[in-house]
């Protein structure tokens, strides 16, 4: 199985209203829930691909309860998430109707005591011992230390297990250090990481500073990929209107499947483009359009070289 | 024991965020939640005050599992609910930080199915029976037929319990013609109701209608009430900065409490008059400064005459 961890989860809530104005009353027309968190993402997609798929990660309270009863109805999906005192955080996107533009409200997770850290520790590397790939992903919650990832980084490396690393700021830059598989910052994380702004460059940096691979996602510009193997560039064939919620994570899906199926690159990096447009495209936020997707397969332009590194 | 209804309970969030700017994201600093719906707050305040309350109406999905929860928590307060497929539905303040403004987000409520308002019928005829006074209070959630109110009003009377009715629009126009004992609309809702944006003359009108008595709220300026024994206004001794919300809720736990106790007119508008000033005064929205409560009770001015009618 593929293990994706979620220090974070969410229940992600959409509303949707006329129009958000600050200081005034405003009656919901409508409501949707779902699971949240990058690491969950990952696992829906890749669930959806056919792959097998065990969750970990914090759950708590009220929200975390409604979080897992979601997740028992979503098929090829594993709860092996660890309960906390703590509550859940909810996200909430307000959708204005009359644009489609979002606001974006989104609580504090949970703090997560030591001895909490120490059980979900135990737990990930009992799971890692049955997974061909893991990808860690997303925010860290209260009271978990900054340099979480690297450790967790460590535990894969010394099982084995190829290790995928999205996040963001200090704990991105002390997670590289302890040489993660791959990376997928997108720009602003990787400028940040680097303090460079130009990509290519950017992704030779990080890869100086201990990520094996880089895949740069540049938004509707699609990837860049440094590996040990070579580097390439992988773009759709168009831009396509839409939500962009989710479609890193559907790209970390899509790595990750291909790194478990032995793709060579650049189909990996087809698949991972095809499935983030796919996603953009679909209309709930986070879905991805499955024709849309068999479609794009053979729409994406990648250019390379497998020998320069 | 007192009975309160809320057929559209909710669980009250509030959010603290710096400033609430539409289409970005935030950073919600602080969460707090509650049980809310206007006769939840009346049966809080009633059961501070030392009456025995019990809280009927419906509740649903995890959200009404929460409000549960929390309400076992307060003392005084028997849960008397009824539960339904539907989800409760959560109200949001967003409270910005820097101003004290606050934007609000209210889901829908759950749709009640027929079934459902029918069981919710047998067991409000049957808390009735040992009830001293009813308060039926707020929305209805979707699917109750909008003479709901005036359904339960004549319930009330046929077994003689003392009934007062805080609702709007056509809810209240239906309930007001069953003839329910007490009304306490404010002036937006009276004026709706009468036609007449003269709060005096539109009580009047409202009598006619069928109530009772009318005890219209007229927010800083305090209480005006037209009874059958006269009629009486009732003003704090100063304006107080503060939140209103649950003012209005805390009136109306001072009156019914004082109709049981059977206090004279002029010390239940006293009473009514200083709880709902006190939850103004109190940080928290909805709750009351019970210190603030007993220095205000004396300070209040009643005036009116006991004949006039």
């Amino acid at each position: 199985m593929i293990l994706t961890v979620t220090l974070n989860t969410a229940l992600d809530i959409t509303y949707r209203v006329r129009a958000l104005r600050p200081h005034s009353s405003h009656r919901v027309s409508e409501v949707t829930e779902r699971p949240g968190g990058k690491g969950l993402n990952v696992g829906r997609v890749l669930a959806a691909l056919g792959h097998e798929v065990t969750v970990t990660g914090f759950t708590g309270g009220a929200t975390g309860r409604t979080v897992r009863e979601q997740l028992t109805g979503t098929a090829g999906v594993v709860d092996a998430l660890v309960p906390v005192e703590g509550s859940t955080r909810r996200t909430i996107a307000v959708v204005d109707t009359t644009t489609g533009d979002t606001t974006q409200l989104n609580e504090p997770g949970p703090v997560i005591s030591a001895a909490e850290w120490a059980a979900f520790q135990e737990t990930y590397e009992h799971l890692l011992r049955s997974a061909s790939a893991v990808a860690l992903c997303g925010s860290l919650p209260p009271g978990v230390p900054v340099g979480a990832y690297a450790q967790l980084v460590r535990t894969a490396r010394t099982l084995a297990v190829p290790v995928l690393l999205d996040t963001s700021g200090e704990p991105l830059r002390r997670g590289v250090a302890a040489r993660p598989d791959i990376i997928k910052p997108n720009a602003e994380e990787l400028a940040e990481l680097t303090g460079s702004h130009e990509p290519l460059q950017a992704a030779r940096n990080a890869r100086r500073r201990g990520a094996h691979t880089v895949v740069a996602s540049l938004g509707a510009d699609g990837l860049l990929a440094h590996t040990p193997d070579g580097h390439w560039r992988a773009t759709p064939p168009h831009r396509v209107p839409g939500n962009p919620t989710g479609a890193g994570d559907s790209a970390v899906a899509g790595l990750l499947s291909g790194l478990v199926e032995n793709l060579p690159w650049p189909a990996r990096l087809a698949r991972a483009v095809a499935l983030s447009t796919a996603t953009v495209m679909a209309p709930a936020a986070g879905e991805f359009d499955h024709a849309a997707y068999e479609t794009l397969l053979t729409g994406i332009a990648v250019t390379g070289d497998a020998t320069a590194a």
